[in-house]
């Protein structure tokens, strides 16, 4: 089955390295949309391509949108003199879906690492620091993940910010909210134990 | 987050509906594209355009190609007289994966249904009967699934096709490859032991 498959055999290709996607489910997902050409295939094709082609980093944080300055810079009621520093934009959705920061964020876009030659200049350590002057930061939230990479790159960026008179906070950590203690890791019962609170 | 990100909520949207996606993975898949806009997600919706544009029921067996006959119906070396009818354009792709069957295919697109209003016209089951005059067929394969509708649907067409001189015949039910007993339902297990054969 050559010639005319091939098409669809590269789509299908292509499908399957997104995450989640392995070859079968992405030929499930092509044979699907084969039948709904004009329902789905094409409408999707079409919204991919155009945020292909307008989507771009915010040049303040690093947030992706289809402007040059992202909604969350742009909108002046988020100028509370709070930064957010997150790995990734897909933490910075899962922070605005948790609804409770106000402020703006900071993407690092990954992690300190020596091995992969990630320096701080990589991650824009020293625009975040330029930052909190300009805009008057008065608290920087490290929510960074809970792991070893994330963790040494929170304690630089701590260390980096020592000189202002800036409040460096970070993430509680706990049992997550329906979580049931039987199915948790030992470091988080033994981090939510320490910091534990009178009920 | 309203504004730029609609776009990119619209895309989330469309891709919730491909099968085995959720809208959690297709954030996370909508994502991982956003931070590869060159690599991966304007190639591949450059190639689900180009598909969605092309891609076509085939006029004599109605897979899915790009030309108005697919590569199989136009392949000399499959006029063996063997048509195998199948449920759908999935499963005649599965089929070829099998690499056993060297015919042609009839694809139904479904099962008879009164409820839903399909009859034998709806899945070209009258023009299945022409071809199995016009192109010298000797046997029909009825690959449909082991399911009610599609073995009602498989009795339909062998009695549609009694008045010819042609074999009909089925796939062989049983225990899969590599499938364990204990993992069976009774039904392939009790057919498993029916179509027993001297070890
Ligand atoms: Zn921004
Ligand atoms: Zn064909």
């Amino acid at each position: 089955m050559a010639g005319p498959r091939d098409e669809i055999e590269a789509l299908i290709a292509l499908m399957s390295r997104l995450p989640g996607l392995g070859p079968r489910s992405a030929r499930r997902a092509v044979l699907h949309m084969l039948t709904r050409r004009e329902g789905l295939m094409a409408p999707l094709a079409r919204a991919m391509g155009e945020v292909a082609a307008h989507a771009r980093e915010c040049s303040v944080c690093g947030n992706i949108g289809t402007a040059e300055i992202c909604e969350i810079c742009a909108d002046p009621r988020r100028a509370t003199g709070e930064i957010c520093v997150v790995e990734s934009v897909a933490d910075l959705w899962a922070m605005e879906r948790g609804q409770a920061f106000k402020g703006r964020y900071h993407v690092l876009g990954g992690t300190l690492s020596a091995l992969d030659s990630i320096g701080p200049e990589e991650l824009g350590i020293p625009k975040l620091i330029d930052r909190t002057g300009a805009e008057g930061v008065t608290e920087v939230i490290l929510a960074l993940n809970a792991t070893i990479e994330g963790q040494t790159t929170a304690h630089y960026i701590a260390e980096a910010l020592e000189a202002q008179e800036i409040n460096v906070s970070t993430l509680a950590q706990g049992v997550p909210i329906g979580g049931e203690l039987d199915y948790l890791d030992d470091g988080t019962i033994g981090a939510a134990l320490r910091a534990r609170r009178k009920f």
